[in-house]
């Protein structure tokens, strides 16, 4: 069986990593050559705008998936012509715009922070007075790791604002002043089928994600295996979708939805039973969904704009590297270390000697 | 980085897959351009009495492994020209001949059962009386999975054996009655750090392994590491190394050496925190080597001749499938099974349910 994706990144490469051993080849389609997936799938390379080599890719598949939400909505629909695109482009289209993802939110009783779009200036300066001055602006669309993102801390910050700036469509929401940062990552099969991983502790600098920890071991992980499992059924959805949410007292405050595999459940390679890249790749194809169960604690760390010295990395017990192939640049996810826990004293020792390489 | 291989069946497969998360590229040299390693390495196709074939696939990769021990030596002693080979040809060489091999295993004060070299009919009848007409001949060079081997129960069994099987040279082996046979799996680095798996519990069919369970919760753990130990140093050995065990009372018997990643090792990809293939990687990369704890209880059924559908096997949980790519042919192992433990009661229902289905 042949599953295609739409791009080649680093999600890409490993949802192919997790194919082979299920005899699941990878067709990827991408706009350049050199790319993370290039060692372990095939490549048709295409624009996006290119119907005819869409058409060629589709056809050469058994289903389609992508690896980034910030794609064309219109590519989506054009493929679904040809084959099975899981998630649907309905999930695709709603996760692309912030409000309209809030919005739903709040329509499945799933408790957001307050938040409205913004057109103008005067819009902005009035908002962002009801917020007290402690909100972040956002582009509706297309942003990602932080990007098209402003944090206002007081009505000088507003200044900073540029007219064209305003030209896009935004959202301003209120800053929240969270107790931590979790995530949820589920998957679910076309015949319905559920499967949770446990709750994971995030922790971003910058809005770039750095460190996520399993298992949180939060008193509010049943209520987000709730609010995803509403999320799924709505959407009638296939494949891996991650939640974010901010921890607020018992609250717990949707941030983000992200309909693919996520960074944030990097760690199920070595601390779950099955890993959200096999689970994805499995739902893909129609087989039984793995276990996501918790094999040992396990911590996950970012390598972002320059990577450690491998050795430096695995001389530390029970870490395990995951390299992308991609060229260094500032502020890049380059590759990923996990660390797996098997005492409390060792996991806290590996830890801490992590965060003083990364450093 | 890049690692060669020499063969590109389903061990240089598995060996690729764990080698990209670590950014270790690699190459392998094959006959055939159909071959499991294809989905995920590069091939330099050749024939192995090629020299400019094999000088132009060793000016491309920085260190060279091999999957399988019937390689001509003189293929190894040429490539070390050009690069590290490694295991070294003196491992290898040894390991081709049952008879050095026993020898040096006495050498090493490691026991086995007796056994003695063949050349003629009369030699056979004397040494199959002393053995009580309960004995094992084998073709010393190029067995495998039971393939030229002939099991003597009696007398009348010595009339199998044609004049024609008698040329080639044979070891004549005493049957053992074991209570059990295990495998002890290590991997030594360049530096001399040594990990070992746990102890491994297998079970033949035909002289094929079927089933491997791990651990095997075997008082004998310290002497098989010890016997281990002592060839690893032996060899200045670097990679991955089996040895199969029989187990009578509370003696070890060693039956046989494999100089690379071994089918009873297959568990340690769901079952250890570092699998036998990225150790085998790590140590032909000069990384520091992973830990070889296990993870979960787990129990390796190989499917033999035919496969299983994918989703019958799935569908029991916490099983994890993985495909060679191979064409299905009968006595061909073309994929295998891990089941990993999470009680025992679980554990033992899904391996009488993967016995039924594989039966």
């Amino acid at each position: 069986m042949k599953i295609g994706i739409l791009g080649a990144g680093q999600l890409a490469r490993m949802l192919a990593l997790a194919g082979h051993p299920l005899g699941l080849e990878t067709v990827c389609f991408t706009e350049l050559a050199m790319v993370p997936a290039a060692c372990c799938a095939k490549l048709v390379v295409g624009r996006f705008d290119d119907q005819s080599a869409l058409q060629h890719f589709a056809q050469q598949v058994d289903v389609i998936t992508f690896e980034n939400e910030n794609i064309d909505v219109n590519v989506v629909e054009f493929l679904s012509g040809y084959c099975p695109v899981y998630p649907t482009s309905a999930a695709l289209a709603l996760t692309q715009d912030r409000l309209l993802e809030k919005q739903l939110l709040q329509q499945l009783e799933i408790p957001v922070g307050r938040c409205c779009a913004i057109h103008s200036l005067a819009e902005l300066e009035k908002n962002s007075a009801a917020f007290n001055h402690d909100a972040i602006l956002k582009t509706r669309r297309f942003g990602y790791d932080g990007k098209g993102q402003w944090r206002i801390r007081s009505l000088d910050d507003l200044a900073k604002i540029k007219s064209a700036d305003l030209q896009e469509p935004l959202i301003l929401e209120e800053f929240i002043p969270f107790d931590e940062e979790v995530s949820m990552i589920a998957v679910r099969s076309l015949q319905g089928q559920i499967k949770f991983y446990p709750l994971t502790k995030n922790v971003h600098h910058q809005g770039i994600l750095k460190i996520s920890v399993a298992p949180a071991n939060s008193p509010l992980e049943n209520l987000a295996r709730d609010y995803m499992a509403r999320l799924l059924t709505h959407f009638n959805y296939v494949g891996v979708l991650a939640i974010e949410f901010f921890c607020k007292g018992e609250q717990l405050l949707a941030n983000e939805i992200a309909p693919r595999v996520h960074n944030s459940g990097h760690w199920t390679q070595n601390g779950a039973v099955t890993s959200q890249f096999e689970n994805h790749m499995r739902a893909m194809a129609q087989l039984p969904l793995g276990e996501t169960t918790l094999l040992a604690k396990t911590a996950m760390f970012n390598c972002i704009g320059s990577e450690p010295l491998m050795t430096d990395v695995l001389q530390i017990p029970y870490t395990h590297y995951h390299h992308y192939g991609k060229e260094a640049r500032a502020l890049r996810k380059l590759a990923h270390i996990n660390l797996t826990y098997q005492d409390d004293q060792q996991f806290e020792r590996g830890y801490q000697q992590l965060i003083d390489l990364l450093a």
